[in-house]
């Protein structure tokens, strides 16, 4: 077995893992506050962010559906941890002081009564209960568990407290920035590292796995995210995994990463050219390069989602450009590859220092091509500062 | 930039990605007589697993929460795709044909008109309509918006279809059978190699980090899934993420992994000892390896998921070894890291061939400390064939 593995990331340059407890006691008291403000006496959080950004909770475990883990924050002290048993020692090296678990899986009450039983202690009979409802949520625990809760909380009323957690991640802690600001860093160097890695004629799933390893190699601890598209002067799907295709002459190679550190997410594209590129081709890259400059300037606080969003799309209009089907160009971006805001028509949502966001126009071209490019930048008091950095403003070519 | 990255795996040697299209005729056709013994008039599903194993839609895109995803399967006919304008190509490129988009995100109706009429248009109005509500299943949409959509539905009903979902899922064809045991091999391999890309005092986070990229170079698409524990002599913790700790002399260290290829997963862990091993932990390791050779045998068409526990605990039992807190010793899996049924022993599900399970023993230690052990088979005609290379009968130590 060949020992070539040098790594060139190190732990040494990185911001240091997990959070201090200061940081999660500003979580819970800005949750608090909403919820005195809605009138809430528990919220019930059900998914990985949530149950993570008010622990430090962090496991690959959730990608076992078999077991519900849940918490919930009573209006005053420590949110409480009602897990499954084989979490109980992960989550007692969090700050959390209340972890009731049960043995699950279990046949018949699978947590249920322990989480009923919990809720009514904190909620009272009659106490508002929030919980995440509405876009971009979703209820992580079997449907016919949670209406039998419901229906059993006879006095208790559970409402949407979409509101609360949205403007709760909105805008992101240094600590945050620091861990998005690294991995973006990482991800930059191993896409300019690329042209070095890739030869024309490669074979596309190769490409993926190479730029995978150089991700990992450069001090990522995963890569959830790696989908592109690759074609004839563009391509005309941008969501799917690499295939066996051959990257020939004239192909355009996009990759497209959310990669991850101390689980916080990078999400951004990079184009490569194979060969040479066509004019159509280099003059889509570089009306997208444009149009994201354009974002650039105009990402500002007190500007809205939708003001980037109109200023990045007139950019593109202006050229005669037709859109993608994106269905929007940005969005934010943290502990999960996408979170609100969304840069879209109608998203208006006003921008604040600490909120991190993507840049993402894209554009069809003919016949049934696309092309798109993407950077990450975070909002601050005097504008957007990049955490990618900027894409060459010509197409790489790979020979 | 070093160009060291060889790559060992080969797709030559692989299974074909994909499936032919007699595959979902057949894996429809059971659904469809499934839903015609439950009286379902539709079946709705929102779940990557669900809506890939019916249309062979293979995309990461689902980390991001933004947009819902619908399938709707009538009682005739073919799966019908309701689903954000972005996945349309790709959509496209499956076996269906009836697929419908909205554009996504959308600021109050995101897909939900469409799915509703959707589903009015195949279960009439009073028909029955099946989604998996029950134990390892969850609804991914905004509960607000199924809520309006139940309501909505005067006359139809929604009705729990876990009972389908699971018989479907529970028995592999032969197709989905060849990519788990081509991951399985590629991963034996990389736990095989370790102890020759690993030394003592290594760094845990850098441990992690050379086995993927070695299960990476291995043929291996994504590893989705990598927990283990490290401590003196066993360790308290398996299912967290690795730390800055030093792989110290007496440590043991264990990797559990659900890798990946082509959706499809392994899921298997494997110990090493650094320096040496102490008679403690070669009794315990011992003693899963045993546990596991138990359940190897008792593995067999006919007997039930509960036997197997039953069988693996006795062997436990018998040394007086005390359970750990996993709540389970194995479970299926397949398209998901964990699946349907659990090795315990209330679970009553009769092995049938084609059942892709692992073995998965775990045993307390003293003080707070625990170890586990894990394979992974599948059932045929004549009993357990296994899928993984069989764990080193005796504990390898890295020096």
């Amino acid at each position: 077995m060949s020992n070539d593995q040098t790594l060139t990331g190190s732990e040494a340059t990185a911001p240091p893992r997990g959070f201090p407890t200061s940081e999660f006691e500003a979580r819970l008291n800005r949750a608090q506050q909403l919820m005195t403000k809605y009138d809430l006496a528990a919220l019930l959080l059900t998914t990985e962010p949530e149950l993570r950004y008010f622990s430090g909770f962090l496991t690959q475990f959730w990608q076992s559906p078999t077991r519900p883990w849940f918490m919930v924050l009573p209006l005053h002290g420590k949110p409480i941890a009602v897990i499954p048993e084989i979490g109980a020692n992960t989550m007692a090296k969090t700050w959390l002081e209340d972890i009731r678990t049960w043995s699950s899986p279990a046949p018949q009450d699978d947590g249920v009564s322990l989480l009923a039983s919990t809720l009514k202690e904190v909620a009272g009979a009659t106490g508002r209960i929030g919980l995440p409802m509405g876009q971009e949520t979703h209820l992580r625990m079997p449907l016919a568990d949670f209406d039998a809760i419901r229906s059993a909380h006879h006095g208790a009323e559970f409402v949407d407290a979409t509101a609360i957690i949205r403007a709760l991640r909105l805008v992101k802690s240094e600590a945050e920035i620091a861990k998005i600001a690294y991995i973006c860093d990482i991800v930059s160097g191993a896409f300019e590292a690329l042209p070095n890695l890739l030869t024309i004629n490669d074979i596309e799933l190769e490409a993926f796995r190479k730029f995978k390893i150089e991700v990992l190699r450069r001090g990522a601890d995963d890569i959830p995210y790696l989908v592109g598209g690759a074609g004839l002067g563009g391509y005309d799907d941008i969501i799917s995994p690499p295939c066996n295709r051959t990257l020939k002459e004239g192909n355009v190679l996009m990759l497209d990463t959310g990669s991850v550190f101390d689980g916080y997410f990078c999400d951004f594209d990079r184009n490569f050219a194979f060969g040479s590129a066509s004019d159509a081709t280099l003059q889509a890259y570089d009306l997208l390069h444009q149009a994201t400059e354009a974002g650039l300037h105009a990402a500002h606080p007190g500007t809205t989602a939708a003001d980037i969003f109109n200023c990045m799309w007139r950019e593109l209009e202006a050229s005669g450009a037709s859109g993608s089907a994106v269905g929007r160009l940005g969005h934010g971006l943290g502990s999960q590859l996408t979170e609100w805001p969304s840069l879209t028509w109608f998203d208006q949502t006003v921008l604040q220092p600490g909120m991190v966001l993507t840049l993402e126009p894209g554009l069809s071209m003919s016949p049934g091509q696309m092309m798109v490019h993407e950077e990450n930048i975070v909002i601050r008091e005097d504008g957007a500062t990049l955490l990618t950095r900027r894409a060459p403003a010509e197409l790489p070519v790979i020979n």
